[in-house]
């Protein structure tokens, strides 16, 4: 009874003022920056290392001792030794058990060994409870006290006591605990600060990659061949009349390729007659990276409404201005309004006005504490319902501007169709589709194929095996 | 005492590196796509099902047994079937005793019982352990992998541990649990997917409404008073012009309407002389809207610059600006500066500049992640302060740009105010009110009210009793 | 073994629908505020006071009694009593045993006492739970049942199962509790209400001193010198063109002092050769408050941004065009296109496009949602990377649009040098120094520095001194 309550004692959450004694093993640059830190908190801390002369280097307040020492006197210990020491620690397994170690270890490369450095450590040491943490904390912005960045620290352990001890400690530092689970997650954990934008990679490369090719047909088109043909040196349309073409451009393509997936889904979906079967894995690649793709487009979008508001301020545009004026005067004639001229361009605006604001509304939505606040159909109303009236809004905008260009034989240049043409090809083709697809005679059954129902229930019995596959 | 150790084990989170198996109850849709999911991460699942023939939709590595075999296999069950069936479950409510049961049900309409269904569940098996969960994500999205939206799931239940084990569960499903509290909240939490935007409903229909008639209230004076009168056709004002004149008198409407309801509630305070009676229940709820009304002004006042900004960029514009300088060629005469024009020009954009920076901070603090990380005071200082100079300088902006139509007889066609007239009633009045309230002689008794004082305490009996029967 | 089993019993969380007793010492206002609330969410209220007499005040519902018989019909206790009558509780020792106490008191000032009112009621009160929490919410918002602001409830104590007991209050009253781990937290919970964005303070004071000092500037130069010498008034020039002066000058230079910090953490680096000693204060102070520097400098350009775009509405700028076209008209000649002055003019607007646009990016990924959803080597990227491209682009914009002032004599109006010079002073340098310490000669030993290496370990042993001395 007496050894079970001391045992409890070394546990429970310390119910007088003072803070109970951390040991970290390892003396390297994070222990240290960690041993600083929790001695600023408050915390009395030992550090337990193969040579127990005091470095210059360790807090000047905390205690070091030999690594069976430093362990007895804490119920957790920090291990801040890198994996491949951790057989050191085995023959401190008895005076291990019983106590939380708190592993803050990270590797070199994404999934670097098959099992997590956390469950590694919990192998070695099945009497000791681990729980993974810190290891998302950068040990400079530790020490520096300037921790711009995520404050969250990711725990994760298979008991729960422990768990709460070491989030305690987080908390105490000043550092936000987010509870990730059992020991399982400890992977997901240790790979999580290796990540550079992995979801961007493949938007970002495809908008670059359109970029530059639109970036080029436009200076081969505006440019050099009207250097060739004209004889007028428009280069400076590099720098806002060629990115004010391709923006636009590109944001309407990259929106158009937000919904192009859903299109495929719903036709796979009718033509297989079952929802029960995996889509191809470059269609669950392409759903999976929607929302980049429309950020990206966003971003562009954003950038043709500031470069199309500079116009009036361009030394060009209002030279182009005098020009037609003072022609005007000496021609001694004034020319009526035209009213269809009038329409048209006060339309393309206010049509490209709209688009925009629903397009700013939706990149609102979508951020993260905004759509934590809204329920799974407000999400659906707002990402599908207002997503396809801004693509329709933005492709009315294009059509309305370019619109006069189809027919006109002067926008083949070199019998290259103009880019305007070129940017209406997807999101008309989506736009189509999707007005087919929301007729009764195809959406009743793609509903109900949506709900359960299956044309040919022999053909899932083979799909899902396939779904079992590859989940394995 | 072996019973006890073996029931803590049942409830006690894995040390070893295999989840616990889960039992599901329910082929159907949710059923079948949660156990995907779980088969996914690691999970053994074990269907329970009334037949125990495998049916090919069931995930293929899952078991299937009958109900009572299936619950024997698994400390947590999750109840994946209607709540009408749910009297099935009773005769095997000794198999079930000290289980976990995880109600993910959801229901058609808002308050469709009168007790929710995880409480119904737990009075049906009062051996077991109700949790509810899972009800807010959408099986679709649970089975395509595309959780674009909310990955929060509201998890609720009286034990704690059960509750543990669930939200365990959870994030190892790549989801983020969210404890609301014990079991009281199922009510809330069934509700929840079933809303859509509930608090925007009157703020939105309030802005259609004043927005179809300012439009055409417009339509009326600037294009058919025109076209009757002076033979113009003005019909392409409808794209932008006249939008341009209905946004910024919508915005300046609905932000005064902002601030309105606290008008009232200080005159209301003022009068009875006590803070202790509730709120007629029009100001109650016009109260809880004033953000959703603060938002829908920004979009307004968004509109407005951005309608304002292409104002260059139209053809009727550049006609315009073409035709004067021309007359003034023709005449022969160039006008010298006009300063006071200049001055009221400059005064004016410069005034709503102000007032749109203003107000985009009061919208970016109102985004869920800023705000909570400011406390009452700072909301208190940046909602209030800043709302009211944001008011001030948009109402401003309106003077100084329309000031000159209050008294021009040309203003009243048809006898009708022109809109700027109209759009400055509400905030002009409350303004005013304001200002009349921060006086001392007012502000001193009206800050002892808010802080508990009774000017007749007999009074305020009476309204507690009101309040305690609105309570219940 | 009974009483050990019902005194669990009171603090495990109730498994029948009905919710525990609540009990409140203290009837003033925000005590009957929170009865009031608790009332609403189900709860049984019973006051405890000194007078058991029923005020009008109190919910009608709520039992009054006296101290100790309110006390023993509850398990959870509310102190809402001011700390100085705290004393009064002592009497109650053996009531209050076991009982949970929650401390909801705030101070008049930061550190009003040496320990905080939670701590200190611990102190008097050692046998019963101590838990931290409701202190951050408003009465009045409570009451009125509007809490726009944040519904976080923060909580600390040092017993797990109280705090989860009162958690649960939290969650059944519609707020969000956050645990902040042991009672040593309480301080700073109870001075959280105090603040008022005391981050910011610095931030804005410097801003300030410098927007006027440069608004003053360029008041005399623009303004004053332009009438003493050319007669002309240009005063409206205060309301928009001096504004957008000192808006852009404001932007740059405050961008520039959010990476000026890291500039001088660097030299000192190198030249004390160690990492291992704490910056002066001031810089430490610097670094803690750029994320606020920054942000003002954005909302700067922001305003930047949109007084340029209005600039053709202005009408000093229209009839500044018309006397162009006219004088051109005049003299009967058309000028031709002058190639330099457009591709600059396209140039700088093209560079402050991309630039404000990057800004935006930064801005919106220091939202605290967002953030949180990056690792440290992504937010590292995205500010370090991204920050100084910004930079870059902005002080090119301001060197493209300034820089034929810098050589022109008509710049040096009574002999002070335009703002543009002024502006550019700090970027330029913070760009020189940085370019030098990214050469590999510097770099490599910055960087093995920051790894913890010591050119001369001697020297971090003071520091150490130093740092130890400063963080107790």
């Amino acid at each position: 009874m007496n050894k079970n309550s001391s045992n409890t004692m070394a546990l429970a959450p310390n119910t007088s003022n003072k803070r109970e004694t951390v040991c970290i093993f390892g003396t390297g640059d994070f222990g240290r920056a960690l041993g600083h830190k929790m001695i600023q908190s408050g915390y009395p801390v030992v550090y337990g290392s193969r040579s127990t002369q005091i470095s210059n280097l360790i807090p000047k307040d905390a205690e070091v001792l030999g690594h069976a020492e430093a362990a007895q006197k804490a119920a957790i210990i920090i291990i801040a030794i890198p994996r491949q020491h951790y057989n050191f620690l085995t023959p401190l397994a008895e005076v291990l058990r019983g106590k939380v170690l708190v592993d803050i270890s990270n590797n070199l490369k994404l999934n670097q060994y098959a099992e997590s450095n956390a469950e590694h450590l919990a192998q070695l040491l099945p009497g000791s409870k681990v729980v993974k943490a810190f290891n998302t904390v950068s040990a400079w912005a530790l020490q520096a006290g300037t921790l711009d960045a995520s404050r969250q620290v990711f725990v994760c352990g298979d008991d729960v006591e422990a768990k709460q001890m070491v989030m305690n400690i987080v908390r105490a530092l000043g550092l936000t605990p987010l509870d990730k689970g059992s020991l399982l997650a400890a992977q997901e954990i240790e790979n999580y600060p290796l990540q550079l934008f992995p979801m961007w990679k493949f938007p970002i490369f495809l908008s670059l990659v359109l970029t530059v090719f639109f970036f080029f047909y436009c200076v081969v088109l505006d440019i050099i061949y009207t250097y060739i043909y004209e004889k007028n040196n428009f280069s400076f349309f590099i720098a806002i009349t060629i990115p004010n073409r391709v923006c636009p451009v590109m944001a309407l393509i990259l929106l158009a390729l937000v919904y192009l997936p859903g299109i495929f889904a719903a036709i796979i979906q009718l033509y297989r007659g079952t929802k029960y079967r995996r889509f191809p894995d470059w269609l669950d690649k392409w759903m999976l990276c929607r929302k980049q793709l429309g950020l990206i487009a966003l971003a562009f979008a954003s950038l043709h409404v500031l470069f199309t508001l500079v116009t009036p301020l361009r030394t060009f545009v209002s030279w182009r201005t005098s020009k037609r004026i003072i022609s005007q005067v000496m021609n001694n004639k004034t020319e009526p309004l035209n009213h269809t001229n009038a329409w048209l361009s006060d339309s393309y605006l206010a049509l490209g006005i709209l688009g925009f604001f629903l397009f700013v509304l939706l990149g609102i939505t979508s951020l993260p504490s905004v759509s934590n606040n809204v329920n799974w159909r407000e999400f659906r109303f707002v990402q599908s319902k207002l997503g396809y009236l801004t693509l329709i809004l933005s492709t009315a905008h294009t059509l309305v501007y370019g619109g006069k260009w189809f027919l006109s034989p002067s926008a083949y240049k070199w019998y290259l169709p103009n880019i305007y043409i070129l940017s209406l090809i997807v999101p008309c083709a989506v736009l189509v589709v999707k007005f087919l697809l929301i007729f009764p005679c195809v959406d009743k059954p793609l509903t109900q194929i949506r709900q359960g129902w299956e044309r040919n229930p022999k053909y899932s019995e083979q799909s899902n095996y396939i779904i079992n596959k590859s989940a394995v």
